[in-house]
């Protein structure tokens, strides 16, 4: 029910005509009649999903709803006209601070809020083509790169290690039954990827953006290749090369913390997991000019990235307090990597539901940890952290956000597999 | 040997400064020097291609090339500057009208040639998307589609029959293995495009663009669907009619003489197999409005279309004299069908080896129904269709051509496939 209906109904029922809509309410209904007018607004600004908005102190509205999606509580007045005023950046600053309050399911929550959102929009409009081009996210330039890796993954690897699994892979898994753990989804995944760009005893990878290393590693051990990977973010290269040392393998896997557009060589596969959100729109024809360079004319390529059906920016508060400058382009935005290089798009494969199911393993154990997160860190960053995973995970529920594995190689390359059966072949 | 080279070397052994660049010989040097040297411009023109370029009378370049991937030949020079004033026009034209003929294999010749000119214009330049966003191909309105169909689809069903094998698909097959003939290697497309939508007993499909109605039997009988195939070929529609009708499938696929802007009615699953190439990129959003009116919100959706690698025409004499109004656009290019109306990319599978050899087999179909077919056309039909059929193995061969099948589904539906494992599970 929106405020209009609300406002609507209640005036009917005294008798009177219904008031012109958006006015406010008069002086004398201040207290909880102009709080519950507030979240009457901030209900219908959300497409009025099946939850419940209250005041700690009573007010509430969409509780007709059976059975609610969950509640949340504002500590006051402040707070809400705060989240009224630019929801999609204040919800997220007045949950992590505690003056947001959520009961019920986190995820399922934030899903009929997403889905709400959804149905209001309808079809691609002009207002969110125009936010779209107007969004300046944090800029990649070589060192703003470094700034963006640097606040986001350098937190500590000891905070990531208590909720990505063993195999510290923090990316979208690759689940063969909806039934598999988190390390055996992550196992596959690097087996997936893998397969996808047939890679054989001898030959040599470059990985641009590789994480605390785990893929490198894989490839060196499982498919006998040499690989030269690339990070920016100074304690997943210290952590990667440790423990490529410590796994005998430091001789066939070197991490290189640079730039990916500092790449150079040649080398018979180019794979990049994870890092295209980091890239920005601006750097994409670059980044293909690397993966040109890199192949020379032969050989093949696989980018892994966060997408979007539609352009549209980072919800807003995940790029400010999580991922500062990420970006999830559509495919077609993906395009101006590959067109002005010629390369040949083999293979697309969509694993948004795997994406979902990743983040709810390591939400599930994000919750565990939360005795040890408490011991290294405060409140505010436990609860931010567990907005961005719920709210990811219902990102990728909903089809808001979509994940994106593409095979490419260069145009001019027959050296490409004749069917996909053998990605399935047991 | 480019025309500068050639020059030169002429001039050295004479022991006089070498001329100009593009200079044009003096008139004494008429004759044949005159056609070598402009045999040599072709010559260079092409991307000095490992090929002879030869007048009937007896000039010739490009003969030290060994092994020559063929030989091209003009009646005279007249031929030879038509060709050289327009070359991706007038060969076709100079070829179907026998005044150039071709010795060797004309699919390794026109390979040649398409590698050559590859080489030749490395990345994608400016002038490129400018001859692409200038370039105008018949028009796609109602009317115009009814026309450029017509053109190329009512030629006479008979004419097909004679090399589209017992399928009568005019859109490229899936080998499983490349030892599988045409006909097996249709019926496996027909049933990777099903099972692509997983399509189930009960279900109802709309097809926009049947060819001579194929697949709908196809899925209507093995798959237990209701299908409506729209179609605004009037011959392709009688026929697949009568078919359906002696097959006894009538009552569970009707064909319907209509425009794709006209499909009514919702659906579970919407095909299109090798109409895109038809619809022209100014229909591409309209397209996707009729996919998103069928589905309403569920279901799952099903393109496959002739591709290309970066924006440009289609080969310019095969739109004038085979294809008129026809456009493969790139995946990019591709995206202005799904992002407006929130369509989620769930799969892309790039076939184009596999369209090089179904034309490949059609050509062989072709060329042994010669006796057949020249009771049927004249000498100049039949030179037309084995050039366009000889190019098209060679556009796709080279990868200057590919082919994109795009499964797609609403981007607030779950009923997606967990894996694609499904289609390779015998």
């Amino acid at each position: 029910m929106n405020s209009e209906s609300l406002a609507s109904a209640t005036e009917r029922a005294a008798g009177t005509p219904p008031p012109p809509p958006a006015v406010m309410p008069r002086p004398q209904a201040q207290g909880s009649a102009l709080d519950r007018w507030l979240l009457a607004q901030l209900h219908a600004h959300l497409g009025s999903p099946p939850l419940e908005l209250a005041m700690r102190d009573g007010a509430c509205v969409g509780a007709g709803a059976a059975p609610p999606a969950g509640r949340v509580t504002f500590a006051g007045r402040a707070t809400l006209l705060s989240v009224l005023t630019d929801p999609a950046m204040r919800f997220g600053e007045a949950y992590s601070d505690g003056t947001v309050t959520v009961e019920g399911d986190l995820v399922g929550l934030l899903e009929t809020v997403y889905r709400a959102g959804r149905a209001r929009a309808g079809r691609d409009s002009l207002l969110r083509r125009a936010i779209a081009a107007l969004h300046r996210p944090h800029s990649n330039t070589l060192t703003g790169s470094r700034d963006n890796i640097h606040r986001h993954y350098d937190i500590g690897n000891e905070f990531y290690a208590l909720w990505l699994g063993n195999t510290m892979a923090y990316t979208c898994a690759y689940y063969p039954t909806p039934q598999a753990t988190l390390d055996e989804a992550q196992v596959a995944k690097m087996d997936h990827v893998c397969r996808k760009l047939r890679l054989t005893a001898g030959e040599s990878v470059v990985e641009a953006g590789c994480g605390w290393g785990t893929l490198a590693l894989h490839m060196a051990r499982h498919y006998g290749v040499r690989v030269r990977a690339f990070n920016i973010s100074r304690e997943q290269v210290a952590y990667a090369r440790e423990r490529a040392a410590r796994e005998g393998l430091a001789g066939r896997v070197e991490y290189i913390e640079d730039d990916y557009r500092n790449i150079s060589g040649r080398y018979d596969a180019f794979m990049s997991v994870g890092m295209l959100e980091h890239v920005g729109l601006a750097n994409y024809e670059t980044l293909g000019a690397v993966a040109h360079r890199c192949l020379a004319g032969r050989g093949r390529g696989l980018i892994h990235s966060i997408g979007r059906n539609q352009p549209g920016p980072l919800q807003p508060w995940i790029e400010r307090r999580i991922f500062p400058g990420a970006y999830p382009p559509t495919l077609g935005e993906m395009a101006a990597i590959f067109e002005p290089w010629d390369f040949s798009i083999l293979d697309v494969e969509n694993l948004r539901l795997h994406y979902a199911q990743t983040l709810r393993h390591w939400l599930a154990l994000f919750e565990a940890a939360g005795e040890r997160m408490r011991t290294m860190f405060d409140e505010r960053f436990v609860r931010m952290w567990r907005l961005y995973l719920a709210g990811s995970v219902a990102g990728f529920a909903t089809g808001t956000l979509q994940l994106f594995q593409v095979v490419f190689a260069p145009g001019e390359s027959n050296d490409i597999p004749w069917t996909r059966a053998h990605l399935y072949s047991g």
